[in-house]
């Protein structure tokens, strides 16, 4: 049973947005597929994706999305503990086109149904159409049997803020300002959204992301909540690094932020990539109208910071590169109590996003 | 979690299919929306399943599978206690291409997925392709977290069959044994199929069913168990009956046979409609290649027998007949104990069916 709730907010109705790191009861995936977004016919991107599925699975129970001229394919690839139900999508960024899952202290999940609009839409989205993508959202609510707000004239992605569970939203402003999202709404009549639809009371916004032709920026590729106080973020004194300036701002910008609850925020460093990912096998991505032609060469946004918390576990991009070990061991400290597994994940670089991008959790009630 | 379990079969593991009066967990449904099957774009049948659902839906929880193109209108016209989930299909008969499910007295369920071919293949089948139909048993399971036994070699129909739960099976040769299912198989074959996987130890075999020309005789249009060691037929004294023949034939043969216990079936009689349906608004039929075009004035399968059995409730066809009431009051001496609700189903006869057709039931474990 899933009703759309018209007419209140989740603040109102004593909803929130847990942290990623309280308990959860499910991680959604999305199968990919786009021959001209992932190279050679997607096939690599699903063994990856696979491969992310069962490290999440000795967690957290994982359902995998995908449409159906996929759905055998994904059956078949995956183990049987991975639940595979049918659901079209125009790619396989849940955390961006899926529900943004809400708790109350009774028991009971609803969901926030942000409109989505590919990134960008008209102005600078990454592909068209996203219809199916912008219907996901519902689709997952009813397999939850999740209530859910439907906004209609707030477009957000769910890879684009974060939260601490206790009244603090993390965003940047190169997303959420740019003019392909709301440009309609005033920088506050956002926060006042984040606030009511989050069930916050401050959000902490950084400048800049280091994307800012894909997702303009998503806070998820360079900071995130570790514990209620505490941040991480992605960190680098190598001034030849394409990530040092954003990085050095951000870094500084979090020191100096306290939380909703007033505490200073502590900030622990993630190391960022010895050398640039750079675009391989180009050759066999698809080339169609709408879709940028991509490029051998071109630099891939390949970030430590975009892993999942889920229970347990803490999953973490690794790209063969030499600091793969240090960003793990830098993890374990973060996350004393919880197991920081990698898993190899180029593929996933390769087409635009990574492991915090892939999934969404719904929480435990 | 659901597996494919291979190398041993339902009577094996001791599983066995319970009959339609067992408590159930839930209904399933597919929403109607072939243009060359329903007339007038298939409103019409959207709206008399919707009222299928609502009626059901007092007794159980009913689930509403639909295609991506149809999830928003469907959501949209169900109430919010009707589940709407996206899965594709060619039409929306999911008794006959659903899971027919089993369970075992540890309380797990499991199902098995027969091959389907819309009723004949290329030998008489009513349309093609049916791809997404035959796929859709094991994306059910998916969301049951059922394992399932794939039946490769052996064609059949949920509607082709019924059980009394405790070891009979009662089906027709019409269907069973037509060219265009298991003609590779000898009918003592065919017995074992319906003995091993659906866990039963006799068959009874009627001739013929109702509607030679679209499922080959289905059983569930002339007769079905309503307890253990009960079943109800259709009858008619009306020699100008179109189904008099079928009717007194398998009235007679019921009163003579014993199920898998040794009892003599007591046998209660189903009226038939005092008119015959036939069919109107042919002309907003869509005529495409490789279905039979429809006629106005053609003859509908029209069977108070095709109802369905769903814990306390017993939702049965109506057609604007005079015989309605009677076919109702019958079925209330039949089922003392349950509440008769009578729904308006013209519209699914139009398209071939009725309310057994259209229902696939799981059980409570």
């Amino acid at each position: 049973m899933a009703n759309r709730i018209i007419g209140t907010t989740p603040k109102q109705d004593m909803y929130r947005m847990p942290a990623e790191y309280e308990p959860q009861r499910r991680i959604y995936m999305i199968w990919p597929q786009r021959t001209d977004n992932w190279r050679a016919g997607a096939k690599p991107a699903q063994e990856a994706y696979t491969n992310v599925a069962k490290a999440i699975s000795e967690f957290t129970p994982v359902t995998m999305l995908t449409n159906s001229n996929q759905f055998v394919n994904a059956r078949n690839r995956l183990p049987a503990d991975i639940k595979v139900v049918e659901m079209s999508s125009n790619d396989a960024w849940v955390r961006d086109c899926g529900p943004t899952f809400l708790i109350n202290d009774k028991g009971k999940l609803r969901a926030c149904d942000w409109k989505f609009n590919a990134w960008g839409g008209l102005v600078d989205g990454l592909y068209f159409p996203w219809d199916a993508d912008d219907t996901l959202a519902e689709k997952v609510c009813e397999l939850e049997d999740a209530d859910s707000y439907r906004l209609d004239n707030f477009i957000l992605e769910g890879g684009s803020f974060h939260v601490d569970g206790q009244g603090t939203v993390l965003t940047t402003e190169m997303c959420l300002l740019s003019e392909g999202r709301n440009s309609h709404l005033s920088k506050e009549e956002i926060e006042n959204y984040l606030c009511n639809y989050l069930n916050c009371d401050k959000v902490l916004w950084l400048k800049d992301g280091i994307d800012p032709n894909e997702t303009n920026g998503h806070v998820d590729d360079v900071a995130c909540f570790v514990r209620p106080g505490e941040v991480a973020c992605i960190y680098t004194d190598d001034e030849n690094d394409p990530f040092y300036g954003v990085a050095q701002a951000n870094y500084e910008a979090l020191l100096n932020m306290r939380d909703a609850k007033g505490r200073k925020l502590k900030v622990h460093k993630v190391c960022t990539t010895a050398k640039p990912v750079l675009l391989k096998g180009a050759e066999t991505i698809d080339i169609v109208e709408g879709t940028i032609p991509r490029r051998n060469g071109e630099m891939c946004i390949a970030s430590y910071l975009n892993f999942l918390i889920t229970n347990g576990g803490v999953i973490v991009p690794q790209y063969d590169d030499e600091n793969d070990e240090l960003a793990i061991s830098q993890l374990r400290e973060i996350f004393p109590d919880k197991k920081v597994v990698g898993v190899r994940t180029k593929e996933i670089v390769y087409g635009g996003g990574n492991i915090h991008c892939i999934t969404q959790q719904v929480p435990e009630t």
